[in-house]
């Protein structure tokens, strides 16, 4: 009988093992993609795209054993050379090839450029194209950066004692109602899909004090912006016995922290491909709503129009003012006015016109929403009656209060949005790998 | 100007906290959710419930400070008392209290006794009542296992260079088509949700070489059973350069080997709970699907109805079979029929009515489906000719052939399935948090 017993060591190597031992003058195999060829007659430099970075091999006629007229872009190879230290070549070495074995041909040329080290193509051809795009060093670089945001989440999450969940995206009845949700059949009864896992992580606070999601969520709004997805991934955690919302700002710190260093240690090749500088987050100010409005309508000689709301240029604005002031490219925008908050949110007692709840922006652009919630049973209903809502649907939901809930908030954070703006992107597709907007359902 | 800085210390405690250092006789704080309270009049216990346990807290009359009248089930509360060790208690340890401040109260009393060991309560009520059934002790237990299993898959993975994508679960056309899609409107175009990150994952390969995702996936089959979810979460990977299908197997013993060994050390007081012992994936024993069937139908006496399909029941009969024959828990079945696969999966060379495929049955029950693909271009348009397939919506995926795609393969795994196998249930249901099927849409 036949036995599987695990992963067993391939007889060829990717670029970190040949960096972690002496190779130089010895003989290895390695394979990948044919990003280019560069063909001067006597020599040629063929370099291969592996999932580390690029490998530089070095054809010479009349040591290799093959004739580089076989080779092209985009064939798959396995190639057996001696490596050789070089200064000039990606990761400083190089392999003079003896043989190659071609695994896979492709079977028409490429229609982008993607050896080049920016593509000088239009966002629309990359997403028209993103499988083939994305092979280029620096497009794929961004989706490494993206995977150690996530990464960074949930290690830190864990770390804190946090529970991970999955909650259903398909669902009757949606946790802030409206107009933005998508709707389907499901087995001949109305459905949605969820704009966001709030209701069941909230439920879920009652369970395992501490808990978290990584997942899509949908939202059928029909904004044509550089910064809305119709579809997009929101890491979500919710806490119990929290003392107030700054526990929670306090954890969303804590996060940024862990991350940041972690894509330093572990993301370094990728931030150094992308030229990138980490933000500094060892403190981020704190703001009010109103304060907010006034410091920026002063500094900027800007009128405030709209009381209850910040618009996307007052977003901008407060952020400058406070890297301006103090060097700060994240800010908590504290105390958001009732009306324009969920009925969830708790009102802030010295003056329930405003709530216990937050947003972060970060270079100007908002990030995460959250707050405290209301954890009591009473008031939520009050609420809930004040604001004239029915409670059909949210039977479940209200259930969990009923039954006692600890204090407890939590937030949301668009991944793709802190993605763009990590990476100093203006439109958020440059960070979503396949993005679904009002025009766009494919790739 | 406030700042914050990250996550400060409570000072309150939890349980593993008080276990890693001497408090006996030490005045301490800590919160939770009362559990149950047996009152004998000069004497009470509170149980509080925290999330990494139960915290037996000593009530005594003329000693604690508060009104024991004052406290019910499922308040919270924070509660100051003085640790002794005690043998009798959960974690070896009790509080004898000094003073108790309630934190939040409940409207209602609890519909379910969630203090019970075992809830004598049926899945029906269990799901109708799904975030107050969960505050049972063995029942949450459920989820931090699963919990362990999806952060296996991704550490692991993470561990063997591969990196983790979001795909988008809405899409003008799915991997592999057909009946069992939920259709919706997306402004004004037909829309499905993916049933399987399939075509996006075999097209990162080309990208990345290795990939995985942990995400959600949408079924609209009318199955009613113990087994089958509309909605459930796939682990998925696909990797290139394979030599052969056995990698992929390979890979996921690998996984399995990790994840044990991380339920071992970091959820073994959920083991304990549930009272699991973790099946033994050393080896993983490996048979064609040909001869399953004739061992199967030899051993029990049974006639083989369907040569190009599993039976349930012939599922069962094989796991059974490769117990008693060499003690496996797991067993892999290989060489599928090539008509009961998608067009994607590659044949045989040596047989081509079967392929280069397995599913991997845990005590008789299919939880992943994987296999070498096809990565020409043009084999694969032979193939899809062959099938008399339409090849619209599928132009993106067939483009990333078109420019190269190295030998791969992949899996998915459901982790639903996986988790019910190994906390030894019978309905899928038991390990969904919230499960959605033909009558369930809610909670």
């Amino acid at each position: 009988m036949e036995f599987m017993t695990g992963v067993a060591k391939k007889d060829t190597l990717e670029i970190s093992e040949i960096l972690s031992a002496d190779y130089e003058g010895k003989n290895i195999k390695v394979q990948g993609a044919i990003h280019t060829i560069r063909d001067m007659g006597e020599v040629a430099f063929i370099v291969l795209r592996k999932r580390e970075g690029l490998v530089q091999c070095v054809y010479e006629e009349g040591k290799s054993r093959f004739d580089i007229q076989d080779l092209k872009e985009a064939d798959t190879v396995e190639v057996e050379g001696t490596v050789k230290m070089e200064d000039r070549a990606p990761n400083g070495f190089e392999l003079r090839l003896d043989t190659v074995k071609i695994l896979s041909e492709p079977a028409e040329a490429m229609p982008l450029q993607i050896s080049k080290w920016k593509m000088n193509t239009s966002l629309d051809a990359k997403l028209n194209n993103r499988a083939i795009a994305l092979r280029n060093i620096r497009e794929r670089a961004v989706f490494r950066i993206q995977e150690g945001i996530t990464r960074g989440f949930r290690d830190f999450l864990y770390g804190q004692g946090f529970t991970e969940i999955h909650t259903p995206k398909l669902g009757a009845k949606s946790a802030e109602g409206g107009a933005n949700l998508f709707k389907l059949e499901y087995f001949h009864r109305p459905a949605i899909l969820q704009q966001s896992p709030q209701f069941y992580k909230q439920m879920m606070v009652g369970v395992f004090d501490r808990v978290f999601e990584t997942a899509p969520v949908f939202r059928a709004e029909k904004h044509n912006t550089k910064r809305h997805l119709n579809e997009y991934t929101s890491l979500d955690f919710e806490m119990g016995y929290i003392d107030g919302f700054e526990d929670i700002m306090a954890m969303e710190t804590g996060f940024l922290q862990y991350t940041m260093k972690l894509l330093e240690t572990s993301y370094a090749r990728e931030l150094k491909i992308l030229g990138l500088t980490l933000p500094k987050v060892d403190q981020i100010p704190c703001v009010r709503f109103k304060e907010a409005k006034e410091l920026v309508s002063k500094k900027y000689d800007r009128k405030i129009r709209n009381p209850y709301d910040l618009e996307p240029e007052e977003e901008l604005l407060i952020g400058q003012y406070f890297k301006e002031e103090c060097g700060a490219d994240f800010v908590f925008v504290t105390h958001y006015p009732s009306k324009k908050r969920p009925f969830y949110a708790m009102d802030d007692p010295e003056d329930e016109t405003f709530t216990l709840s937050f947003d972060l922006l970060y270079k100007g652009l908002e990030i995460t929403t959250g707050g405290q919630r209301i954890h009591d049973y009473n008031k939520l209903m009050e609420k809930i009656q004040k604001r004239g809502m029915e409670t059909e649907g949210m039977e479940h939901y209200l259930s969990a209060f009923k039954h006692g809930m600890p204090p407890h908030g939590g937030l949301g954070i668009g991944l793709e949005r802190l993605t763009m703006q990590l990476i100093g992107e203006e439109n958020v597709r440059e960070a979503t790998l396949f993005p679904r907007d009002l025009s766009r359902l494919e790739p």
